[in-house]
Order: structure tokens, then sequence, then C-alpha cells
């Protein structure tokens, strides 16, 4: 199956090393999308959600592991329970904060995504369809609340 | 860009006509998800998480118009304020009860996937990366509570 992109997010980060990992440890990053004009009549009533789900290609980010040590842990992790990008099918999902919407450009916040990276959808955030009440997190039960303090380094450069 | 299937989804909805919205609407409702062999190494540790995110090719949906009547209205929204199947780059997404892993083959609950559907991605659902605080919803903030009552028709079906 083959994807276009439909627009371009642009954000502070030009480089994979250093981002900050998940939109938690981007809080109060600024960023834009650039959605191409032939997409842009699909954007109405976005502005009424307050977070939107970005789906992206990892495009910096090549080949891939099965078992990786992700940035969040010391030992190695069967790839499909982290959220490392370098993955078979390359990815990424971030829930960001939508502040506005002008000519075709959304204005975005809490951000963990890489400049220049295409955008494949935007879907809005709706509790009832993506927040769980009981929640187990595996490997990442102690670690993921100290995700906010964290970068990423070297180890999925490309 | 071009992505590969990974594994494919055996659900009990043969038809894309009459499946729950949103795994909300699919609540208790089990599937499974067929892992293919060469990437099976990558679902170790996974099942200490009690939710995944399942990204996945909506491979029923055909084209895409950008102003639709989602299952949940009455009136035309922006493609993108929606979650319509039928978008730029058919990428689906759910969030589905992990119950359990046996041989490849994952056991999951809360279904709104349509059987045979390819699988692009696994990824764990951690809250702290996927869940808001604050909340607005737009066009979706009275209907969204009413949505486990809900089937999806014949208005996006191939």
């Amino acid at each position: 199956m083959q994807f276009e992109p439909i627009g371009i997010i642009h954000t502070p980060f030009p480089e994979p090393i250093g981002v900050p990992i998940q939109p938690t440890g981007g809080m109060g990053v600024k960023a834009t999308i650039e959605v191409f004009p032939e997409y842009r009549d699909g954007l109405a009533d976005l502005d009424g959600f307050s977070h939107i789900i970005l789906l992206y290609h990892l495009h910096r980010s090549e080949g891939y592991k099965l078992r990786v040590i992700p940035f969040m842990d010391t030992v190695e992790r069967g790839l499909f329970a982290t959220r490392a990008p370098k993955r078979p099918n390359p990815i990424g999902l971030s829930v960001v904060q939508l502040d506005k919407i002008e000519d075709g450009i959304l204005h975005i916040q809490n951000i963990d995504i890489v400049d220049g990276t295409p955008l494949l959808d935007i879907k809005p955030y709706v509790p009832e369809f993506d927040q769980q009440p009981e929640i187990r997190t595996g490997w990442l039960e102690v670690v993921r609340r100290t995700v906010s303090e964290r970068r990423s380094d070297e180890r999925f450069g490309s």
C-alpha cells in the first residue's frame, strides 16, 4: 500500500537527536502544520477540538530491529512494546494541543516531532474513543512518569 | 512512501456495514491478531500492557471526500474533524484491550475493525503519552457519549 503526505510539520527540532520524548516531553513547544492547499477544505470544524491525533511518516528512521533498548529503559524490549521510531512501518503518532487554524496552517503545542516530517493524517482526539480508564503499562509502569525530563539520544538517529 | 502489513486482524465483522463505531461501540467484542512469524520476536514485553494502539490499513475504504456526514451527526463536517474511514491516507487507529498473547496471536477486545484488515503497527498505550486532561471536542461534544449505541451504515461502505 502506498501513502502520500497531506502536509508538512514544521518544528524547532532539525535533527532526530535531542527531540523531546513524546508530546509530554515537549510540553509548551510550539510548532505549525502546513496542510497542502488541496486538502484544506477537510479542516472545517477541526478548530472546535482542543487536541488532535497526528499520524506522520517517521522519515528520518531507516531500518529496524525487533529488540531495542528504548529511551526510557536500560534493557532490551520487544519493539512493539516500545514507541521507538525505527519500525517495520515507520508511522508516528502524537496527541498534540491545537491552538488555532489560520489559512490552512495549524498552530500546535506539545511536540516531539522532527522538523520537515511528512503528515499522513489528522484525526480529532475524543476521550470516549481514545482514553482508557484502567491501564497497566508493563515495563513502562515506573519510568513513564519521568518522561518529561528525557530527550532522545543518538540511538535511533539516522 | 510504501508500507507492508505485519499481520492480519481477524474479527466477527465480515463487511464494513454494521461494525461498531470506535472500540467504545465494540465493548466486549473479541478478536485476534495474527502477527506474521518474521515479526513475532518484536512482541516481547507487550503482554505487560493492558491496552494497545493498533494502526491498520482501512482496506475496504476507497476514495474520499473532504466534507462528510459522519455516523455521529446529520450535517456535513470537515473530513479531518471526523474519524470517517475514507481518507486521503486510509490509516485506521484503535485503542483496544489486550487479553493475552499465545504463539504470535494477540487476543484482543473492544473492536471496531472489519475482518481481514491488514495490520501496520502495534504501539503500547501509555496514559502519559496518549491521554489529555482537559479536552474540547467540537461538534462531537454532545453525541460522543452515545457512541456505544451506534453502528456503521452504508455511507462509507465500499
